[in-house]
């Protein structure tokens, strides 16, 4: 389908980019953005520019923050020496919801998937192996916690974590799958989640 | 889902406030923006600055455009007796893909629906019937194409607009109805629009 101009064909090619939205969905999308006033129109523009200028990977934990380090990093109330290992920010931002959970996280950024050319160089694990190398320097008992999805992809690589951490003096321990497998982490309900958490296990491989 | 800054709680805010988009979807659709570079982010929040900026209703047909009146209106190859009436731009869009039809439009920019508080004056009927009339002044025979939903605001539609062109010297016709009860004319398949818009047959209310 031909568009009436350039303008609305670069909205148009803008808002398919996102995952999901086919190219009629995206023109509908767009001309319920043209019926918005000019003022609502910068309000939508600039949230997604002021966050991507305002929002960086915590040094720590790879959380999201707006500061050098997260707030979760950096509260005290929560156990320094108890790491639980997330896919993405949506499974920390699942967890969190729960308010059970006083430990810290590290977020890796994916999970290893040669089909998608995904391998551990591309996530957080060698940020977490130097963080548990300190941790475990400095305190008697370090757990990590694996919350990964019940994938083939997430037990490899907590499979590839567990055996990166094997040198090291660290307890390591994996929700319960209260979860039934193939289920997303994000959307599970939070009483689930709090079991999943209450009920893990040593690690096996 | 309480979220770890302002800033993105705004971003998922925006992007939950497209229609059919929930705040689980418009998280995914944020955090997949916060993986893009700084450059790409620009790019998609200023395509719909510039768009909203640059494209303004044809003065005439209410098509949009970046000029005060549209290609299509200032086309002199195309009859500018003959004009298609749609609910919006997305039929208009849809009926110029099949290349066939050489008049041109009156987008209303919807249809008349007391239950959603849509009137006649809400939409472009009184230029429509400003614009007949210069029309039948300058020309011999002007037709006058019924493209609306086939649905009881559309019917409710074209009826008003009939009863309003009534004094005027116009013939109106109604695309024939080669679309299935219901089916959205910017859904329907180009062969099918072509036939509706040949088989064309004289209005009866």
């Amino acid at each position: 389908m031909e568009l009436p101009s350039k303008l609305i064909e670069a909205a148009v090619d803008q808002m398919s980019s996102l995952p999901g939205v086919g190219r009629k969905t995206a023109l509908r999308l767009v001309l319920n953005m043209l019926g918005r006033s000019e003022e609502q129109v910068e309000a939508f523009s600039e949230a997604f520019l002021h966050m991507k200028r305002g929002i960086h990977a915590c040094n720590q934990c790879h959380n999201l923050t707006e500061m050098e380090v997260c707030s979760i990093c950096l509260d005290p109330a929560r156990q320094g020496n108890l790491v639980c290992i997330v896919e993405d920010i949506r499974d920390l931002l699942a967890l969190e919801a729960t308010g059970q959970y006083r430990g810290k996280y590290h977020v890796l950024g994916g999970v290893i998937s040669p089909m998608d050319g995904i391998g551990p160089n591309d996530l957080n694990i060698a940020s977490l192996a130097v963080r548990l190398e300190t941790l475990t320097g400095s305190s008697d008992k370090v757990e990590v916690i694996f919350a990964l999805p019940a994938t083939m992809e997430g037990e490899t690589t907590a499979f590839y974590i567990f055996r990166k951490l094997a040198p090291l003096a660290v307890e390591v321990t994996a929700i319960a799958r209260g979860l039934a497998v193939g289920e997303d982490l994000q959307h599970a309900d939070e009483a689930t989640l709090v079991q999943s958490l209450r009920q893990r296990l040593p690690y096996t491989s």
